[in-house]
């Protein structure tokens, strides 16, 4: 297997983009990415595209070769994966395969989300889908209620407190401010979180990830050739993909995201370091105890310990390592099968040293995390400074 | 890269399951292929499935888990690929390059579709997404008006009739006589097709295919194995994808689908031979001209010939290729996602001379030929028979 570089990256603003479509928004950041990596088209050997949901959001699929069309493409190879939230980080790890395995030299992974043209309760149908449609959705179990019976069951377990999460999401809105693409770049107060309403108990407004509309682009290349396009080339040392039931009620654990467990160890493995080694991360906030199950599934703290993490300054700048200085899900946005991309560019960045106000000092190792469903996908990437 | 080997096949019957959903169907598939293979789950390495529209189809997305979860091959990476009515084809190349490169050992691919819980109005809606939403679905141009374009410039440049059209239908149907899984195994005649309702003129119900629940599994392995679990491999000694525009309008030829010939010359220069080799083809006839454009595209027939092959009997046995032994999707019926998968399931059991009463007399080389939308993906596989 070769070793392979991101070489450039792109991202749009992330919001509600009235005024943009699913082409527009993907088009925007694959060509900024391929700007960044100072590269042409007509080097690109293929594409991925992360989208969990272009059907439904914008009766759009396809959208593999929506995006060769788009960004002038064609003929390549160009698709679509989907594993609901966790689209976008499978779309890199199969781009990432294609260079690894000497398949393909240049390619484009690109992760895009068009969720704001409905309204909150067509869009929280459509994300159930990420669920089981039989056994959970039928039965009324949107994902905010999934998620409930996970921090409830947390809560009892490690006596955690709703306060103690609330202090994730006070966290990464504080992050989000120096971050030019966020959604809500805005400070909120532990009293925000805490006097919002419930929308699945012990879940509030506050400690869930919105609704967003957004696309993320990086390029891909052998590392020996990633030098002549840039003097900043990010490795993916470790790309690792697990699988879990799809349904919450035939894990062996409502405490613990086995899928992101094994990718976890399989990654660090792979990149022959342990999580002390990771000094950035970006993981998959979707809700407040997400982030708090993957810190501890990602081994930076003990199980039932990560609830004190982002309370005790853990998790920010001068802590053990600083997680979601994007904002995260929580405070970014969160379109879906961009996410997983978008947490490629975060750490493309912050490992250039090209994060701005928000630059994690000296970062050499990186991860992402990224999360489908209610864990039956999980993938993490392992990402290290070549230069 | 590795030689590759297709070591078991499962398919479902091809029809409207009223008493099975999208689990109960891939499974089916998966598990006869597994059977078929003569291969334990815990030998899967990883897996691919291709699904067109499982969010719209039935409020599930996520098909990578739910396969992995109902195959009980967690926690191995499963991934969900779409590309429209492409997806198996699409599925079955990722597949390929997973073993081809190393990154995997054996490798299960699915294709699953659920169509028939909605009305034949919401199932047109839905696959118009695979063509240009925002340019031509919502302008009113459905899947069987953007074929109807095509076909109408074919009639005008080469001065073919809907006659010449019909034989393909008649010819699919009696392939589909021969066939156990198709879904509609019946004899039909000219005065059938022609005397059938338009649906988009000149296309008439008779040159569509149907609405179909199915699914197929294929399992991949490196030929220096393949062996070991079966005294039939069959080689995949090409694979081949490419795209175009996704809308007609921006095409150069309404007459020729581009991505399928460059598709078809990169898998004949993979395979070191020409459109004679192949004895046996599975081609995409959503639409009778469908075939029409497959059969020159991929070099069997001249172009502006192809209309001549169904009623000549150049495409029957007998002829100077056999095209789709299995009924084709006009006939064996179209589950989109699983098509491509079936594709490959159909040849091979043409390859290692166990399709029966169809069989096609010494077939050394088979081609599968998968489209996405009107064109916008391509995707063609060779195989050979490797015993």
């Amino acid at each position: 297997m070769r070793r392979v570089a991101i070489i450039g990256v792109g991202i749009t603003k992330f919001g509600e983009h009235w005024d943009k479509g699913l082409r527009d928004l993907t088009l925007e950041a694959g060509i900024k990415a391929l700007k960044d990596a100072g590269i042409r088209g007509e080097k690109i050997d293929a594409g991925y595209v992360g989208n969990m949901a272009g059907g439904s959001f914008a009766g759009q699929e396809h959208i593999g070769a929506l995006l060769a069309d788009q960004m002038g493409l064609n003929p390549i190879p160009m698709t679509r994966v989907e594993a609901a939230c966790a689209s976008g980080g499978v779309a890199l790890r199969q781009g990432y395969l294609a260079v690894a395995s000497g398949v393909h030299d240049i390619v484009v992974v690109g992760g895009v989300e068009k969720m704001t043209d409905l309204n909150t309760n067509q869009v929280t149908q459509i994300l159930g889908g990420a669920g089981d449609q039989e056994w959970e959705l039928f039965a009324g179990g949107t994902f905010p209620g999934l998620y409930a019976l996970m921090m409830r069951r947390y809560m009892y377990e490690f006596k955690a407190t709703e306060e103690d999460f609330a202090w994730v999401a006070v966290k990464n809105h504080k992050h989000a401010t120096k971050v030019p693409y966020a959604q809500f770049p805005r400070e909120i107060t532990i009293e925000t979180v805490m006097n919002s309403k419930y929308i699945a108990k012990p879940i509030k407004i506050f400690d869930s990830s919105p609704i967003t509309d957004g696309a993320a682009a990086v390029v891909l290349a052998p590392m020996d050739i990633a030098e002549s396009y840039t003097k900043k080339p990010v490795e993916i040392v470790a790309s690792a993909q697990a699988s879990d039931t799809l349904a919450l009620h035939d894990r062996e654990s409502l405490t613990e995201i086995k899928a992101a467990r094994i990718a976890g160890e399989k990654a660090y493995r792979q990149a022959g370091i342990t999580p002390n080694h990771i000094q950035v991360a970006e993981v998959h906030d979707c809700f407040t105890i997400a982030e708090v199950l993957a810190i501890e599934a990602l081994g930076f703290f003990p199980k039932g310990q990560g609830y004190k993490a982002a309370k005790e300054g853990w998790t920010t700048h001068g802590g053990k390592v600083v997680v979601n200085t994007s904002g995260g899900l929580k405070a970014a946005g969160h379109p879906v099968g961009a996410t997983g991309v978008k947490q490629a560019v975060e750490i493309t960045l912050q490992l250039r040293g090209d994060a701005g106000e928000r630059q994690v000092k000296d970062a050499e190792y990186g991860l992402t995390h990224n999360v489908g469903g209610s864990g039956a996908t999980a993938v993490v990437h392992i990402m290290k400074r070549a230069f």
